[in-house]
């Protein structure tokens, strides 16, 4: 147990879709964790909620095998395991009829005083009516919250529409929707590197800084949610939550503060900043693509057309890349490259800050190109911070310059183990603490600027283009950086 | 071989005070380094000069002592000593006589088209006269160069004297003022960080840095110099030259290139910019001090006044801490506090840029205190270049802050030999690159400061302060940055 980590206030983790990937893959083993760090009060419960009829003696073996695959054996801890699998109880539960409500109700009453948290981990269509039931049942209180996973609909309209439905029982205040890249260790230690130094904010505007990319790279294709992907697409599933989420914190002014509505407010204004792409620049501002089948590591792999569940006439995008801008005075003239895609050569995320190259050279030719300075921010597959800078070439044969690399996330100096971002972010819902997750008229914001490239898209007609699974996209992502005198970061692809 | 070192032209290295401390310990195993490094060409020769009768035979075993005392073991290569120790001359001479000239003469005029380089490794006052014999002997080419090592007088006139005695036989471009300190691998090594890297040069300036502190810490006393010493003092021995230099570093103007002239150009607009101390602010803005008996870590030592060769009523300075400031738009407002002494705690060598605080805090109270940024540029006895920063502290529970320090200088990520300072130094001579040498108006100008401040104690006519040996000097240098609201950095004596 660290020292500096207390229990949070007893509560009841109510998980819906509670048997599903999420809730095994990430959100129970994030709540061991927290256990084994000793930051779960005697007094919590989790209480998993599917259609499925398991006891919870069945479900705590199904966790037990869920912890074995996704927590590193030198973690589980018996003893730790012994306290964490009492607290989980499983009810079986029809979200959309009466079945299963009243032993809900039944459960929950013996921790009627506790936190009480709804984390709907369910397709989004659920999260209207799971609200109106849960309301009919009396579940809800003033101490009661809801966590919604990401996609909040679809467009501009189904996005306000279950806002509507789900802001009808809980308060805003209520309302915790998640973006697990908000929680991502980096991304926190790129608040603090802007915030509690005084070395980057001077510099941390279009006078100094040349561009910025954002990558989100994924090796995997739909696996098997293509109907899901099929109508959504690229820019829907990616785009306008985690990498907008990802632009706002590298972009936003200086918050007042990091309690619950600074930090959201100034990303809510970026996100007003960002310039609309119509139907008169998405040509040149977004390219689409879609894959064709080809070779990633682990062997060949087919298109996305022939995928299952795919229409051999889809036109839905696995790739987008989008120059975005921002008009305001710290950003005018800065470009972000979006870019992300399936079956792309590398699983990574991050974001470069491009710093502008020296103004002029004081160097001899013979001391070495000066490559300018970048900032990189690596969210996946490994965390870590690295300030790109020219350093002296050690040795005395006259001043010859070199590139090196800083490492700033200090994982080796701090010999921490790096939490998983459900952590954080499900103890910071218990805590009550919204400042890393998604406000209403943010997932609206972003879905505004979103929805005009979905529809200029639409009024043009034209479809993605296609790419090589395990290359970086169609070539125009590169001609689209290129244009501009510019390069994706670190691209292997780049050249082929 | 490095591959990317070459061979210089074709020299004569003639060294006077060629058996003194300085050059076995300091000059020979340099140009033996540079040899190993394959930088010396087969016609190149090391001629030392002295009063000594010594045969060049004698002398090599000499040499072959002094390397096996002042290089690492394993760097000592016997074939590479045979090739050095062939280079080795010995003449004696009577620097002010008539004695020996003819046979120096004799020597250097096998060599009579190469580099010819005279280094004056003597007292100031031979200077003059040494240069004056060299005319006279016909030994002054074009194709020379002199080198002088510090101090160059004892105040503004008596080095306008010297420089003009040498002046009256080479030309300016053909004096090298030597100062050591500019052939640290860190202070090169600064100049990259500041002018290839667009990050740091827009922070370089008051809106962005609070104070630079810079000191050079001994823990010797004056050994076997005191005549010398007691007739210099902490000001003019350190201060006027090392410190003023490594001050010049920091804060001039970015150079138009790293020619012969810009950088000495900027230099010396920098010290021109040095607001004057009259003596009106000497006890304010400076700090004398004269060590007393007390203990270092290799035992108890005796006071000042006890040393041989020092008389009981000396008034002379070991330790001075300064309040400098620059008139300029750059750095209006902020103070270059310096101190130097001797019989300090620890031998160190260091510049601190110290950032402002950041404006505004907006992490809450248990994030912890924000430490403000911090570039420190070690020179001694480890050189490095560490950034203070602060980062996230890794881990679930909520947003804490941390220092942490960055390493810049990358002795461990490029596995090289850190060469010494003149290695690097005596090669610019033999290349004709004056741009890490003291130029004649730098010279002038640093005095012309200094001895504004030497005036003004002698008409204060105050006595130093007494510190006990082992100690950070006079309470009072302690008091004078305190009373900034400031703190030298690490002092461990601070609080004593």
């Amino acid at each position: 147990m660290s020292p500096s980590i207390l229990p949070v206030d007893p509560f009841d983790y109510v998980v819906f879709g509670g048997t599903g990937d999420l809730s095994l893959r990430k959100l129970l083993p994030a709540l061991y964790q927290r256990d084994r760090d000793g930051q779960l009060p005697s007094a919590g419960r989790i209480i998993a909620v599917s259609r499925t009829p398991l006891t919870s003696s069945d479900f705590r073996a199904m966790v037990g095998d869920a912890l074995r695959r996704h927590v590193p054996a030198n973690e589980i801890d018996p003893a730790v395991w012994q306290r964490f699998s009492a607290r989980i109880e499983h009810a079986s539960l029809d979200a959309t009829g009466a079945a299963g409500w009243p032993d809900l109700a039944g459960l929950l009453a013996e921790g009627a005083d506790r936190v009480r948290v709804f984390y709907l981990a369910t397709s989004p269509e659920l999260f209207g009516p799971i609200c109106k039931r849960l309301q009919e049942a009396g579940l809800v209180s003033e101490r009661s919250r809801v966590v919604l996973e990401k996609p909040i609909g679809r467009d501009l309209a189904s996005a306000r529409r279950i806002n509507d439905e789900v802001g009808g029982v809980f308060a805003e205040r209520q309302i915790f929707r998640i973006d697990h890249y908000l929680g991502k260790e980096t991304v926190q230690n790129l608040l603090a590197l802007r915030f509690a130094n005084s070395l980057f904010e001077p510099l941390w505007r279009s006078g100094s800084i040349d561009h910025v990319q954002i990558t989100v790279a994924e090796t995997i294709g739909i696996e098997n949610r293509g109907s899901y992907y099929d109508r959504s697409g690229a820019l829907r599933d990616m785009v306008q939550n985690h990498l907008l989420q990802l632009l706002c914190l590298v972009a936003m002014e200086p918050p007042l503060s990091l309690d619950r509505e600074s930090v959201r407010d100034e990303k809510l204004k970026t996100l007003r900043a960002l310039v609309p792409v119509g139907i008169e620049e998405v040509g040149q501002k977004t390219v689409r693509g879609q894959y064709r089948a080809g070779a990633i590591a682990a062997g060949p792999v087919r298109g996305y057309l022939d995928e299952t569940e795919i229409s051999a006439d889809s036109t839905t995008e696995t790739f987008v890349a989008i120059k975005a801008e921002l008009h305001n005075w710290r950003w005018a003239g800065v470009p972000f490259y979006l870019r992300t895609g399936k079956r792309l050569p590398e699983k990574v995320s991050e974001i470069v800050i491009q710093f502008r190259p020296v103004p002029h050279c004081i160097f001899p030719a013979d001391a070495g190109e000066i490559v300018p300075n970048r900032l990189v921010v690596r969210l996946q597959p490994d965390e870590h911070i690295r300030l790109h800078l020219m350093t002296k070439d050690p040795g005395p044969g006259g001043l010859r310059l070199r590139p090196a690399a800083l490492n700033l996330s200090f994982a080796e100096t701090f010999k921490h183990r790096f939490p998983d971002a459900y952590e954080r972010l499900l103890m910071d819902v218990v805590r009550g603490n919204p400042t890393l997750f998604m406000r209403r008229d943010e997932v609206e914001a972003a879905w505004g600027w979103t929805e005009r490239i979905l529809d200029a898209w639409a009024l043009r007609g034209d479809r993605p283009k296609p790419y090589t699974a395990g290359t970086w996209g169609p070539s125009g992502a590169i001609a689209m950086i290129e244009r501009d005198g510019r390069t994706w970061h670190d691209e292997p692809g780049a050249l082929e």
